[in-house]
């Protein structure tokens, strides 16, 4: 094999702009192999702009039709998992659009399944890990540049999306459709960078604001406190209704400071000693003088370093890098596997709230699900849009 | 009367700067009347450094001298309220210390009897209140310039405090001394600043670290998550740990965000029109085009107001401001009554740790009495430092 015949299980918004940077040539080493949609006018709409793409409606004859090596799964959140078993069941590699799965449950079902098959490839679609400023930051960190993390603050919510967005489709913003708001749909990306970057936490405290300012029946707004369990704490703060919205991540350690600003600038403060160190050797006069006098450089040195950003370019990445591990072995940027971390965090986060206490990681599975069953049964009878 | 005597209670290192100012002539309308301290050491210095200032060991005696109109508690904070009441009895002036007691329950008999002398000034020294920043940012806020208030975010950290400080007197970041840590001792201004400004929340619940990395019983790390109980949040960080710490405060509301750095620069960003307008009438691309093509003067303007600081003025300010009520009836910057709603929040973000739940607010005062009193009795069989 020497390409890699992608089939895409629906071909919506982000399925169809996968579809145009393969068909224009822009992914090395990747065709469509095959196009799957349940919706009829999705293929005439195939028909006509990849009249030489097999259409399928059905994915399961898609994986069995011999023309597809590998799938990624541009579906509802909900079918990721199952779709992920069905293709690796049929020895057809994975890669799975974000986020895994919208509980811990079936993402493990998946995982477990996907451990017995480990010739395949099976990948999730974050694209932001292949972001070069986030590339940096894990370097950063798991160099220990600024030593063991004392603080993580992530605020996010340059997500701003209108309530003519959640009206598109009945199935939008609802428990039954997509098991949740911003923790599902868009924040998994910096949900799944924290933990890639700073570790998973231990526990979670939150306070989540369902339809706050918006008319939808899940969360516009989250704010989690979060407790690494060795002393380090953090918060992640999203939202839908900032229209100017902030991006803003720092993370503190024992030897310095890292800022990201709007995705796109880090500055690294490093102390010139350890911290616990200035702490038994430095008084406050002497360093109160130093931030009055200016020079600050007995105590720390600033590193600014900026980056380009280039839309599209991530998506590529991750195809390229999902169709390289396949042909060659290069390692995946973003191991299947990997998905269920972010899926444990936001399922802790909205488990938090419905309990309104701590809870601790990992969370009780089946009083997650228990839970959101709940909330599915009680839109039924009165739902919000 | 033309000019207010003061009597300064305690003249350590707060009581000597203020003690300073005045003498130097620097406040308008104040001169000392007397200065109180119960350290003999004190007592030579000041023979020495004020030698014609009346001196004296017991307060209640300076009170009962006729040689002060008014005096400022610069003492321990426990102290603070029962200081202010002997002084009001006796028909003299009050400038409370910050914060106004360490907890509500003392804060309440001092404001209950100063409401039965309001012919008396009481005031309280948050100096910075008259921060011009913080002035204009009150300003904006009640002004309605960015609507309702949807989130608001102060990270805090500016608060370095080596060992050596804690270690420099037994009280210091003891419960028995001092009732607490950056939450009573250093942050209490922004605590003040983030109620005068906001608004008090409705609940509060903290993840608050004792002791993390200075060996003290107290806290030496806070993060408090605020519910305004309207559907707005808060979240206020602050910790005595970082070197290199951020002050960055951040309000969002319906019609624009403002961001303060550094207690210097404040960055204005005022929508065109309001946000729940924009919801109904904007789509998703619509803003995403004006982002990415660089003009986003069709969602916001911006504006940034910078400011210098200078070193004891807002110390000044308010003692100015405080005899100027005295003299003329001048409006005081901050009332004494207003002590309390700091002191509240600070005990409410402590209780919140202590029981490991959300509090809502007023608290349980003799709950929270009867734990602090517990761990000042733990504290006495295991001292830590």
């Amino acid at each position: 094999m020497n390409q890699v015949r992608l089939g895409i299980i629906g071909i919506g918004a982000q399925g169809g702009t996968y579809a145009g940077f393969i068909s224009e040539g822009k992914v090395k080493n990747m065709v469509i192999g095959a196009i799957c949609d349940i919706d009829p006018a999705k293929k005439e709409m195939c028909a006509e702009k990849y009249p030489d793409v097999p259409f399928y409606d059905n994915y399961i004859e898609m994986l069995e039709s011999g023309n597809v090596d590998a799938v990624v799964t541009t579906v509802p959140h909900y079918l990721h998992p199952e779709m992920g078993i069905e293709a690796l069941k049929r020895d057809v590699h994975v890669l799975l659009e974000k986020p895994a799965g919208v509980y811990t449950k079936q993402v493990k079902e998946l995982n477990d399944f996907a451990a017995t098959k480990p010739e395949l490839t099976y990948g999730v679609f974050f694209n932001q890990r292949t972001n070069p400023l986030y590339q940096k930051l894990k370097e950063m960190i798991d160099n220990g540049e600024i030593g063991k993390i004392r603080r993580t603050n992530w605020i996010i919510t340059t997500w701003w999306r209108p309530q003519g967005y959640y009206d598109q489709s009945a199935w939008r913003a609802t428990w039954e459709g997509e098991g949740g708001g911003v923790l599902v749909n868009q924040a998994p990306h910096q949900i799944d960078l924290l933990q890639w970057i700073c570790g998973m936490p231990k526990k979670v405290y939150s306070n989540v604001k369902y339809g706050f300012q918006r008319n939808i029946a899940v969360e516009d707004e989250v704010t989690a406190m979060l407790d690494y369990g060795n002393g380090a704490t953090g918060v992640f703060i999203t939202a839908t209704h900032d229209v100017v919205g902030t991006d803003r991540l720092e993370i503190m350690g024992d030897n310095g400071k890292i800022i990201v600003d709007d995705s796109k600038k880090i500055t690294i403060k490093r102390l010139v000693k350890p911290e616990p160190e200035m702490n038994k050797t430095m008084n406050m006069m002497d360093i109160m003088n130093l931030f009055m006098g200016g020079d600050t450089s007995d105590i720390y040195t600033e590193e600014v370093i900026e980056f380009e950003s280039v839309w599209g370019a991530q998506h590529i990445s991750v195809l390229e890098n999902f169709a390289a591990n396949i042909l060659d072995g290069t390692p995946l940027i973003a191991p299947g596997s990997d998905g269920i971390h972010g899926v444990a965090l936001a399922n802790a986060i909205h488990l938090s709230s419905w309990l309104g206490k701590e809870v601790e990681l990992p969370i009780d599975e089946e009083l997650f699900l228990a839970e959101l069953n709940k909330k599915i049964e009680e839109e039924k009878k009165n739902p919000i849009k």
